[in-house]
């Protein structure tokens, strides 16, 4: 009986970014039940497995799904409302009060959607997510077909949704007994928003609820100079001993940020098996302070990449966020031979998955795992000529270069169009819906 | 009689980057003899002039053309060559290597045609070169319909086409001698290659030979630590200050990197006049340094941008290129209202003609001023909501985002299509000679 697969994909170059780092090129790439079944040179014409559906990739490279590890997906109603403002005028004048005044759940449904769609289009295949509302975020992407970590919002402030904040903790319970197990594609999960926003008692309990559920526990540590020092005076500790004080620090702990650590910091995570989630350009443009990232992952924490929300980035294009990522440490170390472009594939792929708990399910382009991946389209002229195809990858392709996305097995991205949702019907709500925030102050001098 | 313009483009919001920094929503803007001559909000239909030529720019920013101030057009042979290595093993082990057995008219003018297409696609209208064989980058570029200052190089090494550096100041002459005065949109100047590679006599026969011409002289300067520090070692002060003895520093000298200056190199340059080029993405890339450019700006020295060549960067996305600097300085300066969005945008466009020599012709668009312009779409989702156009422009828009471009009231690119020459003919070739240049290494584990 002759075996027919589902899609077959031929004569990709395909990155495995398996342990080898091997790189197939004029690949035959078989997807069966949502797995890859079969990955290899082109067989001879004769010896070509049937498949229900095939994908003609030459000229294309193929890549596990890249995964941002960290963002607000409903801030895209908030992209570039304010700009080159210090860190506080921000947060208290621009995006504090623009959240108290437009979020709510029809917004953030249509934010999220936003969001997705440009994910979708410049390759990410799974993200984690933080905010408020987060039922309506977990509703829009499971419409858009994503896979994902979705943390409902947890702190002791006023905040969307949860006016109280002795309930927070009850919300977040909410969410996880209302998602868990529910769609195999996304996991529940809860968001912390931080060391310094968030009491003790709220750290422990946040963290017992995301135990008892198996979920991971994201949370914003050691952001800015300013936390780790209002933390030192208060707790007498940095911000990650305190979380490791507090028994917050596993490897279902997602630490977010890590920008101002010491050597006993990053041995503590590094003990601990914390993963960290890298977002170079957001802390470049808040001025925020750089990750000591090539020092963890000489320790062996895994680190992934994540552009953060869209109102401090501007964008969700990981692919421009893993060039930065590159730089960054480069002129920071003031040595070119930091963060090489095949460990910045590393991270934005297999590394993403780790830190979500899902290694080895996915991450990487072998035999039965998940068939998440990415082709990018590499015969624009700002890809040629390509002698080494990680190279182009990071330092040269950026979202725009994406043709086609599958999740699962499933295309949601064809030739640069969306086919899981309708963008164009979701465009129209999203101009009415964003079409009501306004700047506090004039833009520009229109 | 009724005026007929050459062009009407309708509906587009105009960032005119005119020294209020006026943006003019719905707008009217139209073009004949190769200059902007309306630009005003649109009319009633009824008072709308007539025009052979209507184009449709709704959802579309407006910009001047950009200006790429510093490349190496035909290092797009290399790109990817090598990427992650010290900077005297990447040159000395592979592109000095790639450019003595690959560097010939041939493969420089295809080379270049590969970059002009590049860059028409990702916005840019004017570009500042410095390369051998510089005849046919000129030859290509004419092919191309960009605007360009080109300038052959000079270095006391053997080079390529000047195999005795005895005549390198000779082979200079004769290009000038060629091309002044002979294309409307193209300018020779010369390019001394650093006051590390060229001798004093060099250096002084440089300027003395772009005098003569009215031309540019390009030269790189204090673009490592290194370079500081062996100046200082032979001529007791910083490569700045020994231009300056050696009497190269003028309104017509163009200081390309200029990232190891102290406050006596700004005063110099400042009083001087100099224009200075800045290439963050190569100076990251190759842990070069950062470049004083906030200090710089607040001395009043023009500070245009540059990509560097694609064998070191690895694009010519001048678009990314602002993203990269703005965010740069934030982080390098802690400061997140350093570099804001419209003093970047200034940098990118009006500076860029500014250092050029073409202030006040060209760089904003005003009446009277030559039409280059860039139409960027901003319907995608990663460009939506917009509440801030010059904010998009650098934060999130990338090369991709350009649909047309005109260079002197001449569309060069429409709907992400090159006009001006066949990139489907040039692929042919491009692949060809590429597929001739092999890296040294086995290219990743492939």
């Amino acid at each position: 009986m002759e075996t027919v697969y589902d899609t077959r994909i031929v004569h990709g170059t395909v990155l495995t970014v398996n342990d080898a780092f091997d790189i197939v090129e004029d690949a035959l790439l078989c997807i069966d039940g949502g797995r890859v079944q079969r990955l290899e040179r082109m067989p001879e014409p004769a010896d070509l497995p049937a498949a229900t559906e095939t994908l003609d990739a030459e000229g294309c490279l193929i890549l596990p799904g890249l995964v941002n590890a960290h963002t607000h997906l409903p801030m895209t109603l908030f992209r570039g409302l304010a700009d080159d403002l210090p860190l506080q005028r921000w947060l208290e004048e621009h995006i504090f009060p623009a959240e108290k005044n437009h979020i709510a759940p029809d917004t953030v449904r249509i934010g999220t959607l936003a969001a997705c769609a440009e994910l979708l289009l410049s390759g990410v295949t799974s993200c984690c997510d933080g905010y408020f509302f987060e039922n309506e975020v977990a509703e829009a992407v499971v419409e858009t077909g994503l896979r994902a970590v979705l943390g409902q919002g947890v702190i002791d402030f006023p905040a969307p949704g949860v006016p109280d904040p002795s309930r927070n903790i009850d919300a977040a319970r909410a969410f996880l007994d209302k998602w868990t197990g529910r769609i195999p594609l996304l996991e529940p999960s809860v968001f912390c928003h931080s060391p310094y926003t968030c009491g003790e008692t709220t750290l422990r309990r946040a963290k017992a609820l995301a135990g008892e559920h198996d979920a991971l526990l994201q949370i914003h540590v050691a952001e800015t100079r300013m936390e780790r020092e209002q933390c030192l005076s208060a707790h007498g500790v940095s911000p990650v001993m305190y979380l490791d004080r507090l028994g917050l620090l596993d490897p279902r702990t997602l630490l977010v940020h890590a920008v101002w650590l010491d050597e006993e910091d990053i041995r503590c995570i590094a003990d601990k098996g914390c993963g960290v989630v890298h977002c170079p350009e957001s802390n470049m443009k808040l001025a925020s302070g750089i990750a000591p990232v090539p020092a963890m992952l000489s320790r062996g924490i895994p680190v992934a990449i994540g552009t953060d929300g869209s109102a401090s980035n501007n964008d969700l294009d990981l692919l421009r966020e893993m060039d930065t990522a590159a730089k960054l440490h480069k002129i920071h170390l003031a040595d070119p031979t930091a963060m090489q472009a095949e460990a910045v594939v590393r991270m934005a792929t297999a590394e993403g998955a780790r830190v979500l708990g899902w290694a080895p399910r996915l991450g990487s382009l072998e035999i039965g795992k998940a068939a998440d991946l990415v082709i990018v389209d590499a015969r624009r002229p700002s890809m040629t000529p390509m002698y080494r195809p990680t190279s182009h990858l990071v330092y040269v392709a950026d979202g725009s270069t994406v043709r086609d996305v599958m999740v699962d097995g499933r295309f949601l991205v064809r030739n640069g169009r969306i086919l899981s949702f309708s963008w164009e019907d979701v465009g129209r709500e999203w101009k009415r819906v964003t079409g009501r925030i306004a700047p506090v102050s004039k833009p520009d001098r229109m």
